[in-house]
């Protein structure tokens, strides 16, 4: 199967995490937000995809994946139907609905850090929420943090050693987590760097994933966007005393 | 199967939605949560699932769902495990990811509209963060909640007449999509009743699970909880001009 990604070009953003899955298999995929508008990519092909009048279940937003006749959205959704079949979910059920909950999970988090340089409005500047972003962010370090970092410490410490979130083999989750620990890095380099000690196999996890072969290829690879000031991982000094 | 829910007795919240399921299907389910605590039940129940110090794959917040030996959170998780157990999914697998895709866009227009009334942090109240409040709730209403409304009569209408958000069959997604419309009109009832007008499919497909005689008994049952002001949905006067 060759699959068709349809995500913003100019951020890593929530694509990022279906496209590292599919780098990690070494899937067949077009990156066709990334792609030139001459050649049928860019935002064109995605806001078409998004508002082609006569497709029922169109999706709400971005992330989008074309597998043959199927259009799937929601992140979480889409990683739960490509998994299985790039050998990164594991076999039983039961496994199954618990790599997905942690995907959940993380999507949950994600929000919450979007939020802190946006807690008022997707539709405003950073600049326009900054007052209530310092507040934000704050709370976010000091609570919530520290409360996910502890919860996927634990469930690493459950699994064992040499585990990922799901078990002992490299599952989706474990790619979107590398992701979120990169994300969380760039966005609060202090704080996590506080905290590195006290989360040795969240650390160990990161490099895990780092160091796999095919993952490392495509982070040295253009394919690999750096973070930057429009996504959803930003870096605001002040944020992150 | 004999289901046991896992959720805070004091607020409907998350839990609704797989209450809402749960007592469509007829289903047998016990809401351990409100179960006194000298029965087993009450806060303390859920604390201890979530904490059992020697459980591999321990969730990271209610709802719970126990199905025999599976604990499963995330509520969209829940809901994707239950619904074709309990008659409302659809058969096919490309309808099930559509159903789950969209229960994870009413997954995040929660959050949204949580965050009307707690745009800096869960951890304070709201009297401490009103002034934030103000702002996130106007841009809400302006923006946010217009696009979520349009996105969705628009998939009823793609769906033709008489017909639920995945099929003519009620699926676990409509009944979540009425308890939505439920604490949207709860929470902003002068901004709900200024839009009704513009989505008579949202309105119909409403009216269509309140009148379902199972869901009709319920809502007149001391089983199904009011809205109130500790909740996911609340009113305030002044976030709803």
């Amino acid at each position: 199967m060759r699959y068709e990604l349809y995500y913003w070009p100019h951020i890593p953003g929530r694509g990022e995490f279906v496209r590292l899955s599919l780098e990690a298999a070494g899937a067949q995929y077009v990156d066709v937000g990334r792609l030139p508008e001459s050649e049928g990519g860019g935002r064109p092909a995605i806001v078409r995809l998004l508002q082609e009048p006569n497709r029922p279940r169109v999706p709400f937003a971005p992330p989008l994946l074309k597998a043959g006749d199927l259009v799937l959205s929601q992140t979480a959704n889409i990683l739960h139907y490509l998994g299985p079949r790039l050998g990164l979910a594991p076999e039983d059920e039961a496994s199954r609905y618990w790599a997905h909950q942690l995907q959940l999970t993380l999507a949950d988090l994600l929000v919450e850090v979007h939020d802190t340089h946006h807690p008022v409005a997707k539709s405003l500047y950073y600049e326009e929420q900054k007052a209530e972003a310092l507040r934000r962010a704050a709370n976010f370090l000091e609570l919530r943090l520290p409360k996910y970092l502890r919860y996927f410490e634990s469930v690493l410490e459950a699994n064992g050693s040499e585990g990922g979130l799901v078990g002992a083999k490299l599952a989706y989750p474990d790619l979107s987590f590398f992701h979120m620990v990169e994300g969380l890095r760039y966005a609060f380099p202090n704080a996590m760097l506080r905290a590195k000690p006290a989360y040795p196999r969240i650390d160990a996890l990161h490099r895990r994933v780092r160091d796999e072969p095919r993952i490392g290829a495509y982070l040295a690879s253009p394919r690999r966007m750096p973070f930057n000031d429009k996504g959803l991982f930003r870096y605001y000094p002040e944020l992150d005393p």
